[in-house]
């Protein structure tokens, strides 16, 4: 796998010098054209080696390109809001936005390796990871992210040598430490390690290239033009705008006609009498629950999607009654904003993600992608179609991070919708104001009912289960919706040990 | 100052029962068309006594309004993220956008106010925190913010009383602790503080509202009231759009048209061979500085504004390319997003301020305001004028958080100017591309150069000087850039003692 790594690429001076001026002016060329077109982002990740020249490598690239538009993460230990979180959030709080360069130093493969190396996890587990990682790259690819990902390498006589002349020369001996002779002797262990890394995760999307780094002059040009023609051929592609084919089967509606939906008991009915001995008694385990001293320990996400009408707002109004206001937060999904946009899709509900002991509200949420975009068409079909996956890998990862995901479907009756309508034209409240897209959305009331069905099928898992609401009574729905929450919340805090 | 909180207002239950439900209707609605026009943000503050119902009032507001439009802020004790920056980030971080409600249940009266009872600071210190506040306040509510600030109030007795009853009940006595009893004690204590800060910051645009606290009724609908009519009488406001008048004295040019930027002697040259050796050794310098362990406890702040084309992104390659990448960050200033137009002008600055031990260096940075702005008169002269001293205290800030701000003004003449625009016009190079905007700016060379000694002239300190800096001359700027910086981090470092 490094065979061509460990050849002794060299770069005489002469044609060093020849070669820079011209790429470096190409560099800044594209990095301009990168920029003016804002279509997409680049990321590059440095992997490799000690003393391979990973440091001097990202150095280069903000000194041959316009630092200005280029972040620089160095990946060091977590910050505590950083570990209150998923460990991918800190990458995505960093991704940089379309037409700017993000250069990782660390990335998601540094805690897989180091973990692996120190025996915390078996080769099936650095697997896991790996695929994980390749997941979120072909993501990120997909939401048209440009990645290239370096990975210098040193062989191990190179690696020798490197040391004994720095400790050779009293100026630089200071350099080696003790670590960096243990790393040596383990350097074997590592290469397959590396080895393993490179083979699994070298993908169409987001090849590694591997690049010798003991020649500083060979290393630096070739990753140089790496990134140059990288970045002209993806601004190429951009201007054709290419539509991506799907060659997946089509989903289509069950042929009897029988859907998950359909099976609903929509005419399930509390009366006011129960539903208010029922609302104080799930608001108050709730209240308790929330107050518990292992709250502290979990974080709760719930999300609530469902028709027009359906009773979302009412809903996540008896569970913030409950709460204490400092403990949650509702966010409401609108259109996304000119940041947003200039991110992947899921980078908005990242960037909302709670710190521990904590309840988020998502009123609608990640799932507009195989919804609305999909019936409306807002985009392709080989887009949300690869959201499943997606929003599958996004929440199995918080649930990893020891997050409840809880969420609901709120499920009305084409007729109870026209009903709720035609009464919230009879009030004066603006707030109920019926837009006409609420209109033109029921009259597609077919196709979001296959679209729901698809998402309850390919995004309800064990972890985070979709619970159906039936809304038409909306006494019912409430109390469905308090107790579901209360026994998520109850089940998660049996599992937490308080020190 | 407390004495209409301690008459024992009272409201019956019939009365509070037939007023809510009107309340509560006429809230949402203003709440609908704060958010509809989403023309400035509702920042509302709770202050006061232990057990006056602080928490109870935050609840309140979430309950009777819609809570996915508001934000709830407990502000307890600041995270790692935030304790490596100034004070105010956390706040700066957490403010509403318009047309958003943000409630705070700690505010930046809470460290002043408990530093004065434990006796850390002195009476003097105590007002200079409270005209702190004031001015952020001001500068708040210049910038559109409605500021509603409650202090609930509890009477000595009343406290008592509640503390007995509290302990008279099985099931409550668990709420009163010991220390609920020593702030009852340093009661009198306290209510000279709180005298203090209600004096001091009980200003035109946001004065406090003292609300008495003992009856949840009165207090309740007393609280809903006042939100109710601020945001109605501001929401009448922003429909009459009407132009804020300023009698302050108008900035005059000097009468003999001596200028401090015409006293620079912008003949200052360096030869190539003497930048070469100044280069080498001041960057050197850089590198060794930013590699000391004491860098790690300061943070650079580097301001970088100037003539169109005097050089500035050349300054900028020359520092970072002696410091280490994952140390800077580069921010280059345009025009604000969307997400930042919803916010005080300052609020992209400080959303950029970096983490200790890392060098931040703004391409144009907060100037704009009194610079472009003032000029193409994007903004009132109201508030370019207020500008100098927000500006100020924002730095201010920054220094008293031992961050080190260095600014540069890279002065040009408008003859090398022209020169180096006709150049720009020769090279093929897209990113030198001259933009009708930049001849239009030299067009109003008199203006700016105004704005430019108006600007040193008011926000140069003694603690953020600006430095000036002849570029007709590049590798004399260049120089003196980087030698400035230098000394600037050097007798930063020299202060800090290491553990």
């Amino acid at each position: 796998m490094f065979e061509s790594a460990e050849l002794g690429h060299k770069i005489d001076k002469a044609t060093y010098d020849a070669e820079v001026p011209k790429l470096r002016e190409a560099l800044l060329d594209a990095q301009f054209d990168l920029g003016e077109k804002a279509k997409f982002p680049v990321i590059i990740l440095i992997g490799g080696l000690d003393g391979a020249g990973r440091g001097e490598t990202v150095n280069l690239i903000n000194e041959w390109m316009d630092p200005r538009f280029i972040d620089t993460h160095g990946m060091g230990e977590p910050s505590d809001e950083e570990m209150e979180r998923p460990m991918m959030w800190r990458f995505w709080r960093a991704l940089p936005p379309k037409g700017k360069i993000g250069v990782f130093l660390g990335s998601w493969y540094t805690w897989p390796i180091l973990n692996r190396a120190r025996g915390l996890i078996n080769s099936a587990e650095l697997v896991q990871s790996l695929e994980r990682a390749k997941r979120l790259e072909k993501m990120l690819a997909d939401e048209g992210a440009l990645l290239i990902k370096f990975w210098l390498h040193l062989s191990k006589d190179k690696q020798e040598e490197r040391l004994k002349l720095l400790e050779k020369n009293p100026k630089t001996r200071w350099r080696v430490t003790k670590r960096d002779w243990n790393n040596y002797k383990r350097y074997d262990k590592f290469l397959t390690i590396h080895e393993t890394v490179i083979r699994h995760t070298s993908t169409a999307e987001a090849p590694w290239i591997v690049v010798e780094g003991a020649d500083a002059r060979y290393r630096s040009l070739t990753v140089g033009k790496v990134i140059l023609e990288s970045i002209r051929k993806r601004l190429a592609e951009v201007d054709q705008k290419k539509e991506r084919a799907i060659r997946a089967a089509p989903l289509l509606p069950p042929i009897d006609n029988l859907s998950i939906l359909k099976t609903l008991d929509l005419t399930q009915k509390l009366d006011k009498r129960k539903f208010s001995a029922a609302l104080e008694k799930y608001q108050g385990k709730l209240a308790l629950l929330s107050r518990d001293p292992r709250f502290k320990e979990i974080t709760v996400l719930t999300v609530f999607e469902g028709n027009d009408a359906a009773g979302k707002g009412g809903s996540i109004r008896r569970i913030t009654g409950a709460v204490d206001a400092r403990q949650y937060q509702v966010v409401p999904i609108a259109a996304p904003t000119e940041e947003e946009r200039a991110q992947p899709y899921l980078w908005r509900f990242w960037r909302n993600l709670p710190r521990k002991g904590r309840i988020t509200i998502f009123d609608r949420s990640w799932y507009g992608r195989v919804l609305v975009e999909r019936v409306e068409k807002f985009c392709a079909e080989a887009d949300w179609m690869r959201a499943y996956l997606e929003i599958n890998d996004f929440e199995a990862q918080l649930v990893r991070h020891k997050i409840v995901v809880v969420k609901f479907w709120l499920a009305i009756s084409k007729e109870e919708q026209l009903r709720r309508f035609e009464e919230r034209k009879q009030t004066g409240f603006k707030r109920f104001k019926i837009t006409d897209d609420d209109w033109r959305n029921r009259e597609k009331w077919e196709d979001y009912e296959q679209a729901i069905c698809d998402m309850v099928d390919r995004t309800s898992t064990g972890d985070a289960p979709w619970t159906l609401v039936e809304a038409n009574d909306k006494y019912f729905a409430r109390i469905k919706v308090l107790k579901t929450l209360c026994q998520r919340i109850e089940s998660a805090m049996n599992t937490v040990e308080l020190k």
